[in-house]
């Protein structure tokens, strides 16, 4: 892996990682589109600031980043020992999952980190040094193996949604971000869609503004322009006056955890646009990487759900759009209850359908 | 009427009318809540670009403010007959209803006053100057009608409510902006919001933002902050986390038509609230003036939509907030069907219930 390949990967080169130097750059999200910045994540430190602040965000693209600066500093770290290291390496694998609560993803990667740690700690055969290589090459391939997932992801999905098509194309509307931004490459929602138009299958796509933070407006609306596809943004106001007017054949998401009965935490406003989903009669799906499942929950209501500052409600661009004052409520995600994904839950094992009770119990 | 009086009907002052000077201002609603800038309002032309562009809006204030202006104009208008006066009357009360398609209570008051003038136009007893006097003396009229009617919608609205709570105090969702700055004053459904907190009965307003041209964050959270009114600004993507989340007793939003069998037209993102409150059985109301119930419309069908330019949802003052070259679908209003009415529709009347198939059948 270097930064040719990765610039393959991913045409918005969204995280730069060089293997060899290990030398990662993120493009910071708060400065799009206007501003195509990078920025060095050198330890945990910095990705742990660059997830909270949301310069980096998506559940996928967290991990990712999240685990890589960790990575990085376990490179350089003087470590005298396979106990030091083990501690030292579980700390900082800690301390990066509590930059934001909801998303899983991160929290699935410490925790099987962290495992692996342990055993090779146990392996008498594993020295210091291959063990550090071990954990380090480990958190690598995860960036390529997101991007797999992400295609085998897009193909499932396009294929569920074609088989529903009565002739024509598809009208697909999403909410947030989900594309190259939110994960290593390719997208997850955004992949469907991506995948979609490789079949020739996609006529429109409708996205979200996705208040307060506008991944939509700013991202969404920035990947489909990068992609040539045809793109059209609405407020999140108007998803049900467009759904009545029969614009739209299906609803793709993306997850930031997704319970095991197949409730599904997402960015904010997702649980509405299921409720008029449903009462429009469009299908509505989630598309998600199977490390957002978190079997450990038979439910969504045990999810924690992250609030996040008023500013970030009442300031666009460090202006004040709200009556100054005013107090705001601001969570960053709600929970879709299973029973109202109707199209299903894309994974890279496949599209989960809610045909029991109980999703993924078959796992 | 006079300033001193019009200053203890509206304490926000929106619309501001000496009637001896014929001096009318208006409160420039794009300014807010930043800056407190009046606008003189001189004739016709004035009135139909301050409404164009929003300066000021909300259907009975649009209504109120047209009609003024051309009673300004007619006040100085040289005209040497009534047939004169009848023609030059109409014209401008035509053009006028032209600045904003959905609104239905200016091309109400268009039609009664266009009848009105060809009344006074046969009746040979009454002379060229009275003509002209008793026409702008019908305008001005309009003015201190409103804010009785809408004190008794505030009544009508709040009893309605207070009948359904199990004991405690209200905690209401409303949409947009339906106050002072809506109206000649006291507000439609922000009327009801009032009086409920009249009668010590009001526990807490949340409002949503009303993307995207933010009356909610502007002008809602203003009058509340004014009214000190324990006030809470949303998202229009949370209302339905906040229903899920028990915190809402009742919506309450205006109206911009109603047709005869109660389908609602009104700004943008209501139909999407009165989906999730019909979804988590929470009682949606309609509160608006019954000038604003269109019996030649059978049902919301037929009622106008208005399109919007892109640049006000892609732009928040100024300044750009979406990726440069998106394509944007800005629709200002939606239609809410009367069965998604459950709470009723509050008029000067008292409130309509949805027991028939029809609303206003009796009427």
């Amino acid at each position: 892996m270097n930064f040719s390949k990765m610039e393959n990967v991913t045409n918005l080169q969204s995280i730069s990682y060089n293997q060899e130097k290990k030398f990662l750059q993120i493009l910071d999200q708060l400065e799009l589109p206007h501003k195509t910045k990078y920025l060095d994540i050198k330890d945990t430190k910095d990705a742990w600031t660059a997830v909270k602040t949301m310069q980096v965000r998506g559940a996928p693209a967290i991990a990712i980043v999240g685990c890589l600066g960790v990575a990085i500093e376990l490179s350089t770290a003087k470590l005298s020992s396979k106990e030091e290291l083990h501690t030292f390496f579980a700390e900082k694998m800690e301390y990066i999952t509590t930059a934001r609560p909801t998303a899983v993803n991160i929290h699935g990667a410490a925790k099987f980190l962290k495992e692996y740690s342990a055993k090779l700690l146990e392996d008498t055969s594993c020295s210091l040094t291959s063990m550090k290589e071990k954990i380090i090459s480990q958190i690598e391939t995860m960036l390529e193996t997101d991007v797999d997932d992400n295609k085998r992801i897009g193909k499932f999905g396009a294929e569920d949604i074609v088989s529903r098509l009565n002739g024509g194309n598809a009208k697909i509307l999403t909410h947030c971000n989900t594309g190259e931004l939110a994960t290593a490459g390719y997208g997850t929602a955004l992949g469907v869609i991506r995948h979609l138009r490789e079949l020739g299958k996609l006529e429109k796509v409708y996205c979200t503004e996705t208040r307060p933070y506008n991944q939509g407006a700013r991202l969404t609306a920035y990947e489909l322009l990068q992609e040539k596809i045809d793109g059209t943004l609405i407020c999140d106001s108007m998803v049900s006056l467009l759904m009545k007017m029969k614009k739209i054949d299906a609803v793709v998401v993306g997850a930031d955890r997704v319970a095991g009965n197949g409730d599904t935490a997402n960015k904010i406003g997702t649980y509405q646009i299921a409720i008029s989903a449903k009462y429009h009669n469009v299908p509505f799906y989630v598309a998600a990487p199977f490390s957002s499942i978190d079997l450990s929950l038979s439910n969504g209501d045990s999810i924690p759900i992250e609030f996040r500052p008023d500013d970030e409600l009442a300031y666009i661009n460090g202006i004040r759009i709200a009556a100054p004052g005013i107090s705001c409520w601001n969570p960053s995600f709600d929970v879709t209850p299973a029973a109202l994904i109707t199209g299903g839950i894309i994974t890279e094992k496949g599209v989960f359908k809610q045909n029991t009770d109980e999703y993924f119990v078959f796992e």
